[in-house]
């Protein structure tokens, strides 16, 4: 299992696309894959084909099998992942599959660029953003320890929210070290608008006039991050927000935010609305990040209502897919799809309708395949 | 203590400013207050001034003195809050005193109406929105029983989540008789653009995918309320959102949106998202409500950056006023107040710079007073 090198002379993706317009998404971000010249990417790729799922889990009981995990583990550089249904009411044994495959193969950031420019033009869109959300993957209240309780006045339950000084430490450095990376990056992208011309800026999410314990632990810890390392304190500038104050000010002021680093759950809400602003989250995509695997997944959810009548934006999962490709090493892959991606935008002739547009999925895919 | 009688003669309503800018915005509301004139506020107002606040914290060594306690809750009829500043860092000893307050007084549901009309003209937003957020206001993770701990890989924090059917069915018989009974109220207020023109709805937000113990017991037990009253089922319509898609869903289409039901934290993020659609926080109330008592309560925060200057906005804090009236049984008096408000957004003379305008604090309050 290698991240990082690019010696590589082979990279294996597990394809996991689970529910809904995942299973449209996902085989689309593969056709850009499979369409890069092998001057631009120089190794050989493989794909393997996994399940996981609240529809899998409906038909064998299990929403993210032995199986998958072990083909990830034992067999895989890294993988996508496209999107999950939620049962419309609570459902015995299950439990999602996008949480527990963080948890399982210790992707412990999330990262969720959101950015305008090219997209902003396509979509109708003014307010230009350019925003890179850490958002820390492991804990917060998805450690999902919750306990129904019999009590006088009825009912209560209770969950557990967690916070550690170990994972609070984790995402404060990849939001630093990401925050020094992408002003690198910023200069090679191609997009008409690159908002963030400032020096990098890292802001510290949390909601400690509340949580004083618990998020009192993690911003002291990500301050600490801070204060620990001279490069980061010569090259990036750092602030907080507490979180409603930043959702709202996401909204007033997207362009003076850089680098975001949240919580889990409130990471969760920010990429969301933060999506809103690019106008729509089919444009969004992630990548689940670890010490040893990257899982690229785009942010949108699994869309019943659209899904299976191939209109569903496959930007987002692209776009994850060139994030898992810039994790493992391949920059330059990564750059040409990001550029194919900002072109097809940027033209603006084919959009699905999410974007305003006609377009199919495939037609979509086939505008960046055709500009690699 | 009475919170619903019109024929009371007097009515008494403790002011805390508290800090910042609370200040400046609650002696606006009470000059608008007195400049009500005896036909249209049958009762005699007294006001009562009162303690509070992390400034106050910091000179006595408690930030919700009980002496104000007793006084609300000995002397008033309801309250006026004002703002909340939040310590930089860990302060020992320190706590909310509008958590407490609303624990204390047992508030249990704040209530934000988000309405773009007039104020949408007035700050060039383009987007109408007129939505009613119903917060609960006794739980969630404001239980605030957090506790630190010294594990193998350093420290980590637990913070307890609580969501009890007692306290989920509350919130939600508030949210479905207020989305009957604004339903009347929409057709006696004057702005321009009432959005919502179809049958009544509320939304009820979750994240029941991931918390299925908590956020499963708050869904069940908002939908078991409406399912258990047959008013509701015929006049009102229910839905849910996810939180993170409602955060987006709100931006890419808040005329989507009626009344929208959500446990404490969800609801506190939520209400200042809204709040930036109708172009600034400095219009946005909210009543925080109990069977037996009421405070108003203006959403923005203390702007320590703006404070001392006269120029913030006053009018969340006067519509809370107005709302802190409808609900202690004074509604033409409020009726009156909201119309007021109305027509100085309208006029678009007299505005504070958060809407882009020159007025000071002073002069808003003083047009609003003029058109009473
Ligand atoms: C499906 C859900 C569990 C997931 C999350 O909350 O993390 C999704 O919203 C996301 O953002 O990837
Ligand atoms: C000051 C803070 C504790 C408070 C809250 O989170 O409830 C504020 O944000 C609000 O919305 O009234």
């Amino acid at each position: 299992m290698s991240t990082s090198s690019v010696s590589a002379k082979s990279l294996t993706i597990g394809l996991i696309p689970a529910d809904g317009i995942g299973r449209e998404v996902i085989p689309a971000a593969r056709q850009v894959l499979e369409a890069l010249s092998s001057d631009i990417m120089p190794a050989r790729l493989n794909f393997v084909d996994l399940d996981a799922g609240f529809e899998y889990f409906q038909k064998h009981g299990v929403a993210l099998p032995e199986q998958t995990l072990a083909a990830l583990k034992g067999d895989c550089d890294g993988a996508l992942f496209g999107a999950v249904s939620s049962p419309s009411h609570k459902v015995a044994g299950y439990s999602s599959p996008i949480v527990g495959l963080r948890k399982q193969m210790d992707l412990y950031a999330n990262v969720r660029p959101v950015i305008s420019g090219a997209a902003a033009t396509a979509s109708g869109q003014k307010r230009a953003i350019d925003m890179l959300i850490i958002r820390e993957n492991t804990e917060c209240l998805y450690i999902k320890e919750e306990e129904l309780h019999e009590g006088a006045d009825g009912k209560y339950a209770i969950a557990k929210r967690r916070i550690s000084e170990f994972a609070s430490r984790r995402a404060g450095e990849m939001a630093f070290s990401m925050a020094l990376q992408r002003d690198l990056m910023r200069q090679k992208v191609a997009a008409s608008e690159r908002t963030w011309k400032g020096r990098p800026k890292v802001t510290i999410v949390h909601k400690s006039n509340v949580l004083s314990v618990t998020d009192g632990l993690w911003r002291e810890t990500v301050r600490g991050v801070y204060a620990g390392n001279a490069k980061y304190r010569e090259g990036v500038d750092v602030e907080e927000q507490l979180v409603d104050s930043m959702v709202y000010r996401m909204f007033r002021e997207p362009q003076a935010f850089d680098v975001v680093v949240a919580p889990n759950m409130y990471g969760d809400i920010i990429s969301d609305g933060a999506a809103a602003l690019v106008g729509s989250l089919g444009l969004v995509p992630s990548a689940n990040v670890g010490d040893r695997f990257v899982v690229g997944e785009p942010v949108h959810g699994s869309a019943p209502d659209i899904a299976g009548q191939n209109i569903a934006n496959p930007i987002a999962a692209i776009r994850s897919a060139a994030m898992l490709l810039e994790r493992t090493g391949y920059a330059s892959a990564a750059l040409a799809i990001y550029r194919a991606v900002d072109k097809v935008l940027e033209a603006g002739q084919t959009k699905t309708p999410d974007l305003g547009g006609k377009s199919t999925t495939s037609e979509v895919t086939e505008a960046v395949c055709r500009l690699l």
